[in-house]
């Protein structure tokens, strides 16, 4: 491995579920190490003054149809769950949780959390929902959500993503270069492997 | 030719400058008429509650390394002009000006514009920054830049685009099926060739 590949996303973004299905496989072919940064995409709004994408007028309505497209071109099941946007601070915190001791299976939780959330439409938004799909993986993380040092992981997170500029989700960072969006990932790959441009 | 390729763009826009360097050739690649249409991305923005892209905090700083990036991938000249993001009232009633009898004639002023105000960083906000660059074609459209017909005109473009939901630019409709941005073009190439997915 040649370095890293940095992953940011929102477990509330739909396009960062669309990336999280292809991210592993295109950093296994790019020879980087993936690094998954789930953050809290509400608090870089306040700063950019952005607000969820699909309740803004016309724009919203589009990416509503360019997320079934790209979902159907990518052989993926997308369902939106009835809550949404949703909080995501329960999803990061449980990530945070097991990924110091097990980035792995913080991974595989992160995958099961998104594949829950846009694969089949639920609710991920409260503690016990995530509890419960931990709970699936055999994991038990009911004493760990809620621990300050978890809070103060995310919030170290958060404020790190925003100091490296992110403002969006999926967001990638590859030897300091920065890509926006799940639509520049074959940018990002073509730009790593052709050395830059 | 089995159907049209619009191309929706605001002249104030600079992915809309990078995706006219290369709509035509697609629209040929595809067998598609490309209909071009300026239009004033402001009254867009009051609907959508939108901000010109570079202002904002951390998405316009990224916008700017993109956009010099994506032109130095495509091999063409980018340069901002002083007075950015500027209005482009008077660019787009000189296209209007001229399209109605030579649509052709048009789109050849409009490319000149574009490489002016992105290609070598000139103003093309004012009348007679207008007027002069299309006197560089040969072209006199003084006396019709004003005319309540062209003003009329303008005004009509722009309420279609907002009522086909245009959003940003460059904006592309084919065969009903909306793609928003520069970085979209190669996707809707593949989804005409495709037949959709």
């Amino acid at each position: 491995m040649s370095g890293t590949l940095e992953f940011y996303f929102d477990f509330s973004s739909p396009y960062g579920y669309l990336a999280a299905q292809r991210i592993d496989a295109l950093g296994e072919e790019l020879g980087r190490d993936v690094i998954w940064r789930p953050f809290l995409l509400g608090a870089v709004f306040k700063e950019t003054g952005s607000q969820p994408l699909l309740g803004i007028p016309l724009k919203g309505d589009y990416a509503r149809l360019d997320l079934e497209r790209s979902a159907r071109r990518m052989g993926v099941p997308m369902r939106f769950p009835d809550s949404f946007p949703f909080a995501s601070v329960a999803a990061c915190r449980a990530f945070y949780a097991l990924e110091e001791n097990d980035p792995a299976m913080a991974v595989t939780l992160a995958v099961a959390l998104y594949e829950a959330a846009f694969g089949r439409g639920e609710d991920i938004n409260k503690p016990e929902n995530v509890l419960s799909i931990a709970g699936t993986l055999g994991l038990d993380l009911a004493d760990r959500l809620g621990l300050p040092e978890i809070k103060e992981r995310l919030r170290h997170e958060v404020e790190g993503a925003l100091n490296k500029g992110v403002f969006g989700s999926p967001f990638f960072i590859v030897e300091g270069e920065s890509f926006w969006g799940h639509d520049r990932m074959d940018d990002l790959a073509d730009w790593v492997r052709q050395g830059g441009w």
